[in-house]
């Protein structure tokens, strides 16, 4: 229940304030160059700390690789690795041992467990994403050997939506905007949240180039269910569209159909996924993020007791978990292609000849 | 890979044009009273052929058991489960035989597997999802044991939006609207397109009543995740929401935040999941569905020699999917929950103990 | 649970005395030519009532394709295959409804479900293994595609052990008596037994030739593992060894060892198979039933209130399930290679860029 | 692949000569308290190098624990448990960088993925087999709870087999003989070989008593199935026996049947399993082990690049594989038997009722 994929198959574990974290990556291809710096960049992306739009907390977020990894290439046995959590600072969380925090798993997990690990969320706390992208860094290399690239970043924040979206730009931004044009205002958007001890939403958009025809295994491993689950199984995330999504719904089958042409598709309202099968065209995702639910605001909640309490949240929170959420939405992403990917060979009998003889 | 589930399993099979579909239903506890009538009349609600909101292809529908099942009792072994089908008229198939109709997946299927059932969409037709509806109708017997129940509705078709929602009218109504003062614009869309050789999309909202806290497994077969992938599965799905879902990317953290009283949550933006597990509110969930892809207008497209037509479709169609597929949501989240509440026992040692005393 | 394989993955239905039995077979390649002549071959080779040394039940065993074939082709969806039960008999059936047979499941089945299909012993029955026989057949068309072979007989029966083992011999052996000079002997202990009230064990010996090398998934889906546990799930099975077995645990280090030479191994104790993986030599499993529990003696049982009853069985039985038993050993065999050829696509980069370029 | 278990569920990582080798132990139940010491006495009980019928290698086998349990309990979150590699002395490794030893997976690990850690066996070395003891540990502190317990030791070495079983006596046994009139016979067939350079085989007994009736999940995750792939997935493990075994399969069915009374069976030849589900009786398994592959003598074989050479290995060794070995058949039986509690937890209404009650 700790692991997703099915071919290629990473399983983590690790709380927010345990000793360390991280995850088994099994499946990868041997001869695969491992780039350790590669996958160390990616956690970078992640790491908190880089900004005041994000958590105080410092994390170096160093990834150690301890297994399946020989001379530099994969040999096709797990490849473990791990985090140590440096700044755990749990002296500070005895005013939230015996408390629900609003908008969190603590009850959640109380109530199913009877027990849980308070020191800033413990298992639920978005810290386990780290071993998603150090997972995704190493989907990431596998996907560059057939030329499939995956960009990311962050289409709307607090309702401020972005139009014209430049995913090279976004790299430069330091909440990974989309359209540079509206940044200043999305970062003000968070910062007068923040000033007002609340937190906002934001959107993150995901596309990938290059997914060959046919990756996806109907019915019930499709690639867009796939991706959902892999999207909304992130934390705070509450809504996934792939290609137009929502507004789909709304258009006649006349304007939403892509007609196709020799060399492709007119328009690519699908999101690339057809019939749950990838069709060739980009593959295209918006993921929606809830605000943080770490506000310093005074709200009703009650004790694990259950008796009625006010509750003002202390610490260090971000204020708005959309933007570091992109890149695990990103390496969600790249995670599922490259399991597609390798259950897609054998779907038909010439192809595995090809490979047998 | 045409599997869902974990502990409460269906496998499914069939084509739309084939002898028979069915599924096998594994992991269902013995002793429930298998009420055929009642499955029956589940089926019935998605079968085609009730009005002119639907597709115009007459199928009987009639589920037959094959097993697992003695004295009207389940016996703890599989359930298998068959419907024939009666109305085939795979004649009409052979302009389409060489043709990838846009919008369909017609062209994904032909390029993974070198071969396709060109009937009526063979495989991918959404005429397999009534063996989800059969799955889906034991697995609420199952619910009902524990006083859980499901309702849905249609809230939206063609960018026409209910507000006030009434899950028992919406039975009455012919297109299961949740909204009857806004049903009779909705109906009029549907037959407007319709009437221009066009097609609408729609909304379907389900809402699960009286689910305990607790269920999900997190952090990889979370409740929000495995329903987005049952939902996303679902023929011409290309969203979906928990709670509040976009609108909640939007909201300040003290606007979404469910605060909570010693007799429950003042709210339920969540949707009834929290870290992805429930929190014993109702659960919510919007699915949007495209407009059906098979219209008879003209369209560009090719075929299987990648020859570029112009092609109008023929035939019998859904001019809105959405209408049948809320019954086949329904289903879905059914088996979602029932898989769940299996799964969730065994979560702590004195649950253990107390089962095997 | 029902459902056996990973990529390659079968589930199947169905009681001894219900009304049909069958499988889904999810999972083979598009474009296999599906031979249903062979299939049902396969199915007579297993089938009761061949003889005085079979149970006097008489099935057809007709199989029919329901599914994923399209004009002789597969097309990569789900196969599904039915049998219906022609001879059913089950008024036969009181007097052991309420009475736990001494050797059978339905002490355990009672137990752990709290009802049970008393027909004939319903889903435990050996029955169901003409569903596992029909999956089997098309494993095999998909080895003969890369020439890999499947052979199996009887080597021993009540303790009269062949030596000299003929595969092709034993087809026309109708005990499938791979040493013909043991053969009236065997017989005569089968007849002598059956005389008696009584039934004895068996052998079975299957072998594989043509496995390329590289097959099976270490260190939890290893190819001597996964082979051991679908024997060993066989009805009646209580032993498998692979390769030399038993007796590699009194040898030396030494003997046991198959050193290796340019052109291959030179011996095969190992059966084939070396850390788990095919070595590409011929695996060889030796799989060991016990007599048939059904026996006409008296024995000491109990009712289902725990009564104690001296019980005579009445009926038809088979007096050595091993002979129809290797048919399935065989089967077994079939889908766990078919199976592990499809899983070891991938495991290296080099073979992934060849089969996608 | 590097997964065993369904809903109690490990996943290792690690090679021999690696930085770390370890497991994350999947669903355990919240709220067991995880006693340290009693799984660091597990691993010790495995450990190499206790006496001169073991390898020389030296290894603490100190083992960490990352995460899943929080002051003292098991959260019901992912244990991660880590053993650092000491004494890893690669430098010893050139001289069989290039050539298969002869009963090793080496020739196969090459074939299959192209590149192999060729350090004391990499990935395949039964090194690996320290983290099935961590989690076995686990697992049994799981089972103690419920008055489930298991039991093993050697029964026989080199064929020199024990007839009256002591498992008390065998905790004390060096080389955990189980007939300690045996065990100077025994003792002396693995010195007398390890002085000629050769190596032995040897029969592990495993026993678990106090099992509930209703355990294993059929068809296809049979206890005794599972339990088969457990133990022939050790490395090294050519045959396994549940119950009488081969006998059975030699014996009559009046001989063979387990009689039925009152208070339980009369006699316990199923070895406490019937259609794949345990009857309450003894669980009963013998597991054959081949004699180590490692040996001093010169022995044919072939470099990678296919050139035949004699070669005499060096380095350290374990005699007889079987002693050690024991102890892991022992730990993937507590976990088998773990995981069949919690699946078992469901089959049937009135229990599911109860548990949400």
């Amino acid at each position: 229940m700790n692991s997703f994929g099915m071919k290629l198959r990473f399983s983590t574990f690790g709380e927010s304030h345990g000793k360390a974290l991280g995850c088994i990556l099994d499946g990868v291809p041997a001869g695969l160059n491992i780039d350790e710096e590669y996958i160390q960049s990616e956690l970078d992306r992640r790491k908190p700390g880089k900004s005041e739009f994000e958590t105080a907390r410092k994390e170096a977020d160093k990834v150690e690789i301890l297994s399946g990894v020989f001379e530099g290439k994969s040999t096709g046995t797990p490849i473990a690795m791990i985090i140590f959590n440096t700044n755990q600072k749990s002296k500070d969380y005895t005013n939230i041992k015996d408390v629900f925090r609003p908008g969190h798993a603590d009850f959640t997990y109380f109530h199913k467990y009877g027990i849980r690990d308070y020191r800033g969320g413990g298992r639920s706390s978005a810290r386990e994403t780290a071993a998603r992208v150090a997972a995704g860094a190493i989907a990431k290399l596998m996907l560059q050997e057939l030329d499939i690239t995956i960009l990311s970043g962050i289409s709307e924040i607090a309702g401020i939506r972005g139009e014209n979206f430049n995913y090279e730009a976004s790299k430069n931004s330091i909440i990974y905007a989309l359209d540079i044009s509206k940044e200043q205002e999305q970062k003000d958007a968070i910062l007068n949240a923040k000033n007002n001890h609340d937190s906002v939403g934001g959107v993150s958009r995901v596309v990938v180039k290059g997914v060959p025809v046919g990756l996806g295994q109907p019915l019930y491993y499709k690639l867009d269910g796939v991706l959902a689950d892999a999207m909304m199984g992130i934390n705070a995330v509450k809504a996934v569209e792939i290609g137009d999504g929502i507004d789909s719904s709304k258009a006649l089958g006349s304007q939403n159909n892509d007609e196709i042409r020799k060399d492709g598709f007119e328009s690519n309202h699908s999101g690339g996924i057809l019939g749950g099968i990838s069709n060739g065209d980009d593959i295209v995702l918006n993921i929606y993020f809830k605000p943080t639910p770490s506000i310093f605001k005074s709200q009703h909640t009650v004790t694990v007791t259950n008796e009625e309490v006010d509750f003002s949240l202390k610490g260090r929170h971000d204020p708005c978990v959309a933007i570091r959420g992109t890149v695990v939405c990103e390496s969600m992403a790249a995670l599922v292609i490259a399991d597609m990917l390798l259950l897609n060979m054998g779907s038909n009998i010439s192809g595995i000849k090809k490979y047998y003889e």
